[in-house]
């Protein structure tokens, strides 16, 4: 569970830390960063809470670091963010790095069950058990019970599946032009199809389609934010399929839990989170300090 | 004096313009950007002022318009912040692209008198006179009488250095670690011997170094805020030499005219940037907004 320290920036009064460790569930080297906003401290009486962010296809854990600005937020509130990278990395698996949308930078927070991929892409279990248990046990001024997700695109759709998989492990969940619907999308499907293999992807899928979770959900009222904009090319070509995530908020009665904001122009890109991450932080914050 | 526009991305509730024009100061094609606030509308009785940011060696207009935040504050107040490029681009002079501090993206903000660099390398003319020119001219949301000006590094060295050789051009200055006495560090040395040739680089290079200029300011009192990291290596390096403006501040008697905030542990990055750009922001509206 050893982590290196890579590089230390300070940003926003806290500090940024690059870091790297060995993980047993990918197989390989992972870096991730940790933002550490100023109010962390060694008094164990105050530990700071988590925001999680999972990033979207092609990014590493500096992308939303550098261009996100969470941080801005996060050291008003006294939030650590924590920035997983979207992949196992130098597996070595034939075509791993031949697209940008499978394989390498595209492991879509499932555990591939079909070979060659089952042995090392397993990004559900890193992002809910072996990173957030290597990060608590390094640095004990985060509260492990406090933790809540966030995401952009493939790592919208991340968030999403995980809050909704696991009722009462995060306090909030929102996301910002989530695949939401993977199951009925291009990217989804062809991810889903090489990580479950093309007899079980559907019903495999099913279990980490954002849609189709939420019409099982059992847990109570949600409170989830989702940012889309409408200038977004992918939300356009019908990646994202917000729609099917709200009409599945109201077939189970959940249509207020669900707020959906269309933001006018805006696009795919960082401008729109940097754009609205402290309202994302404001989000979490209700439920990380309530 | 047309300019295209590339792309328009929402950002903060306004626009980020992408946008090309053929300069004919420089003699090439020049990308620029230029953030329109949301305030920015066609009423011509509520112009929006203008925040000029020069950025620093390697840069193009787009590292500052992602990663500095500027965009953030400039939406409250109301300006208008227009991203310049470093240097010409593409002329074909041998030995433009072989070094990341002279050439190509090294243009120093001074107008070139050595050959063969005199013909393009025109930076001071570009910024001080051609490039506001045209915007104003396409843009007439912003009003051209109330300019201020910042910078990063050796953006950080134009601003001052523009502001220095120019009273009553700009409203208000600051800078991000700023190359604050060329002419005493590395980069400077080599960069005014290429521009002005080994002759003449001492002489012209007195021209634009802040801190000679400072010794020799006859305008009224200043309020220069600079911030400059202390995990910074190039300060330590001794490329910035704040040391030398700030006693050149106090051989006029301008001491508490220059506000240099030391910043523990801040480096050269765009960390640093983002972390303080509503300070610099709201430095400049003191003065826009006079």
């Amino acid at each position: 569970m050893s982590v290196s320290t890579q590089a230390t920036i300070a940003s926003f009064g806290g500090k940024l830390l690059k870091l790297a460790h060995n993980s047993s569930t990918l197989g390989c080297e992972m870096k991730f960063n940790l933002y550490m906003p100023p109010q962390a401290t060694n008094n164990k009486l105050h530990k700071v809470p988590l925001f999680i962010w999972l990033s979207g296809l092609t990014c590493t854990a500096d992308n939303c670091s550098e261009k996100g600005f969470f941080q801005h937020g996060a050291s008003k509130k006294g939030i650590a963010v924590l920035y997983p990278d979207t992949s196992p990395r130098g597996i070595g698996i034939k075509g791993e790095d031949d697209a940008y949308d499978f394989g390498t930078g595209a492991g879509f927070y499932v555990d591939a069950t079909a070979s060659p991929w089952s042995d090392n892409y397993k990004m559900y279990s890193y992002i809910t058990e072996e990173l957030p248990k290597t990060v608590f046990s390094e640095f004990d001024q985060i509260d492990s019970s406090r933790v809540s997700i966030s995401g952009h695109s493939m790592g919208g759709h991340g968030a999403l599946s995980l809050y909704l998989k696991n009722p009462g492990k995060y306090r909030s969940v929102s996301a910002f032009a989530p695949i939401a619907n993977p199951l009925k999308a291009p990217w989804g499907e062809k991810a889903f199809k090489g990580y479950f293999g093309e007899e079980n992807w559907q019903k495999n899928g099913a279990e980490h389609d954002s849609t189709e979770l939420l019409k099982q959900w059992k847990g109570g009222d949600l409170d989830i934010l989702i940012d889309v904009g409408t200038g977004d090319n992918f939300y356009k070509q019908n990646q994202l399929l917000p729609e099917n995530f709200i009409a599945a908020a109201k077939e189970i009665g959940q249509e207020k839990g669900v707020n959906v904001r269309f933001q006018p122009d805006y696009d795919h890109s960082y401008f729109t989170m940097a754009s609205f991450s402290d309202d994302h932080i404001d989000h979490a914050s209700k439920y990380l300090f309530a």
